[in-house]
């Protein structure tokens, strides 16, 4: 043991006699994950803290289920694991708000530290349990609640402090990432390729939080708040799920050397120095074509990614498994090393950093660019008139195709420019209505361009 | 500020009346680079670390050439520089052994945390600098050694503490990668991309360190360190460099659907239960084919990317810029404005882990797979003989082709199974000794296949 260390055992604190107490809160995939790892690599865990770490209890909703452990670590009673006076930090690992919220809030308020993958949560209520973590030099950790196994929090908040982000953009919802990729590679339809998912446990009974980007937005907010250091909350993050997108999407996207992706994108926007270059943040999710020479379309399956942009860093690309319950435990197990070396050592884990306070542009503020799908008439004058419709609202345009024609008239592929979403949306309802368009068929954003 | 802040500041230690003092020793690319952060955000600095961040001084050699600063912040003397008493953080950037360890030294010595990009030092001295640092409660960080802007030393200790990893691979010298990737790309020769590398500033006059492998091997011996919780110096580090590597390893390379580069990897190898599963790790440098297919395959030019592979979080990447002086800049901020919280707060970065001590295996034990190209007589008889050689010295085959043949016969390319060093090497030294074997025309490692 090392003076420090010597130091704090002699103190009487924590050491040998006195190890670091830890109520695990949930025993679902990741939290049977936790657990077993706790058992089994005790000896590890004690090295890297310093002083041994024992697990004190299990909060579970049934205890007649056999879960390979000793009834004494079981209990119903989550409110009471955490008041144990045994008990230093609380790993919490049961979703959704309540009771969560409060059993978190109840054990920072006791000074307790409290390692959670609950972005949900996380995404409203950060300030509030940021503030019991502060008033009571406790940590609250969460790299477990944004891409599972991969380090993304941790490198936002700690490697890049002294940089200046401008960008993330995250494939990081592995049910919808599972989806898409299945859908591009095999030409299926959205909801036999959701079917499939369910059965094979990539997606749950109810996916609507995935599918609906509720989830990514809940990532989304998350990752805003830790790259800005400005409070992000899900009401704030601009959101489209995935149950629109149709094979014919896809093909498309392939046609023009693109693949779809549900992304979450949190961007630093700075308007030019005539406006006195003030900045904003935008946050929103959305399914996007991204170029297949993009990093991020690259990522298929189940897997996550994140790409940060910053000032002096450059870009960077973080990718691994996004879910799970071993991949997210290791995530949580690094979080409560770490919260334990603070308990042992005297140290802290950075506080919620929101000085910024930059405001959050609206989508109808954030300018992207489209790629439009119209069947058209084939004749002469079409593309006049489509092209005209796009000039008239201010809409530039970068790339026209035109597609196979047959009976029925043939297809045009508008790419345009950056372009105010309100803008384009005019653009389409006034398309909608020309004599020559026969139908609009999609409108999909287009990221990850240069231009 | 927010309470913790509020007390520390009312302790009268750190505050606007008592700024968090720093010293950067050497303003080459990436000291240039801090220095203007330094002054361009002092203000986030600020708000990022609770208590202001000043530039006390910078050491040069040369006081004559203009940096842009005035004359008051340089000096020569960085002894007197480190041992001001204004000074709490000191950043070395100077690189070399001499006298880079005796100020960092100094610094520690005094209670001051360091801040270094010194691969070359760390891979000898982490141990001497790290006891430093432990005795003193000061703080060693060092993320800017490894892999420039790219996040990989504190993800390996922080994040992944809770976890067990078995590999570290990764592309960590952006010199040798800019040559690989050009002979790749353009089939030329070594010598002449080495001769346009260096006119474009990618190698150095003198490139030894970087294409002998010096410098992979130092970053290797980090990795490896802080990876498996083991003190490994670049003594540890079995390397070869890319000198060897012709434009027809290139060829055959893409032929076989793979790539060349120059790897660094770090390997947790246990021995089956027999031999009571004694473990060890094996760390080591060279260039090696690996199949197009793999993640590190697409990281070209100067990037960087380092795979970790961990038993529960599985495998994850880090991509980004591995050098240059904004990234490099960006990776040295964030350990400064952690180093400045700690001394803020109170808190303490982790310090060195070696507990574990595990042996480290000599590139004779640890068996990889190899890639042997031959010259070969066109007659009937010969894949018999060149099979029955690696047969007799236990080196068994996975594939063997043939390719084209003329009028001096034909090519045979065979891949091994894992085989020991030694046993590859008598085999070829045999192979070479046959009628039928014109040369042996290259024997290249093979990495990344699943087998």
């Amino acid at each position: 043991m090392n003076e420090v260390a010597n130091n704090a055992a002699k103190s009487g604190v924590w050491g040998v006699d006195r190890p670091i107490g830890v109520a695990v809160l949930g025993m679902g995939t990741v939290g049977a994950e936790v657990v077993r790892i706790l058992r089994d690599h005790a000896e590890d865990l004690r090295n890297r803290v310093g002083a041994p770490v024992v697990l004190r209890g299990v909060s579970v909703r049934n205890l007649d289920k056999d879960r390979g452990l000793p009834a004494e670590l079981l209990t119903t009673d989550s409110e009471s694991l955490v008041a144990r006076a045994d008990v230093d930090i609380v790993i919490e690992l049961m979703g959704g708000i309540e009771p969560a919220r409060g059993l978190i809030k109840a054990a920072l308020d006791a000074g307790k530290s409290v390692v959670t993958a609950n972005k949900a949560l996380l995404a409203v209520y950060t300030g509030e349990l940021a503030a019991s973590a502060e008033n009571n030099r406790a940590d609250l950790y969460f790299e477990a609640a944004v891409a599972g196994a991969i380090p993304v929090v941790r490198p936002l908040i700690q490697s890049l402090s002294g940089d200046r982000v401008n960008k993330v953009v995250g494939i990081v919802n592995g049910t919808t990432n599972f989806i898409l990729s299945a859908m591009a590679e095999t030409g299926a339809d959205y909801h036999d390729v959701l079917a499939e998912a369910t059965r094979l446990g990539y997606a749950e009974a109810d996916p609507t939080a995935d599918v609906e980007g509720y989830d990514a937005a809940a990532k989304a907010a998350i990752l805003a708040s830790v790259a800005f250091h400005t409070r992000v909350t899900s009401a704030d993050v601009y959101r489209e799920g995935i149950s629109k997108i149709t094979s014919e999407d896809l093909e498309t996207a392939a046609a023009v050397g693109c693949t779809v992706k549900l992304l979450a994108i949190c961007e630093r926007v700075t308007e030019g120095p005539e406006e006195g270059g003030k900045e904003s943040i935008s946050v929103r999710v959305y399914p996007a074509l991204i170029p297949r020479k993009h990093p991020l379309a690259a990522v298929n399956e189940a897997y996550n990614a994140v790409v940060v942009e910053a000032e002096n860093a450059g870009r960077l690309m973080f990718y691994g498994q996004g879910a799970g319950g071993a991949p997210t435990a290791s995530a949580v197990m690094g979080d409560l090393v770490m919260a334990a070396r603070n308990k042992f050592y005297g140290g802290r884990a950075p506080g919620e950093s929101v000085y910024a306070e930059l405001p959050i542009a609206s989508i109808g503020e954030t300018p992207t660019r489209y790629h439009v799908n119209l069947q058209v008439a084939d004749r002469a004058g079409v593309l006049e008139a489509v092209a005209g419709e796009f000039a008239k609202h201010g809409v530039s345009i970068s790339t026209v195709r035109q597609e196979g024609h047959d009976d029925v008239g043939a297809r045009l592929v508008v790419v345009t420019h950056h372009a105010q979403e309100s803008a384009l949306a005019d653009t389409v309802a006034a398309l909608a209505e020309l004599d020559s368009v026969t139908s609009v068929t999609s409108v999909l954003r287009l990221e990850g361009t240069e231009e």
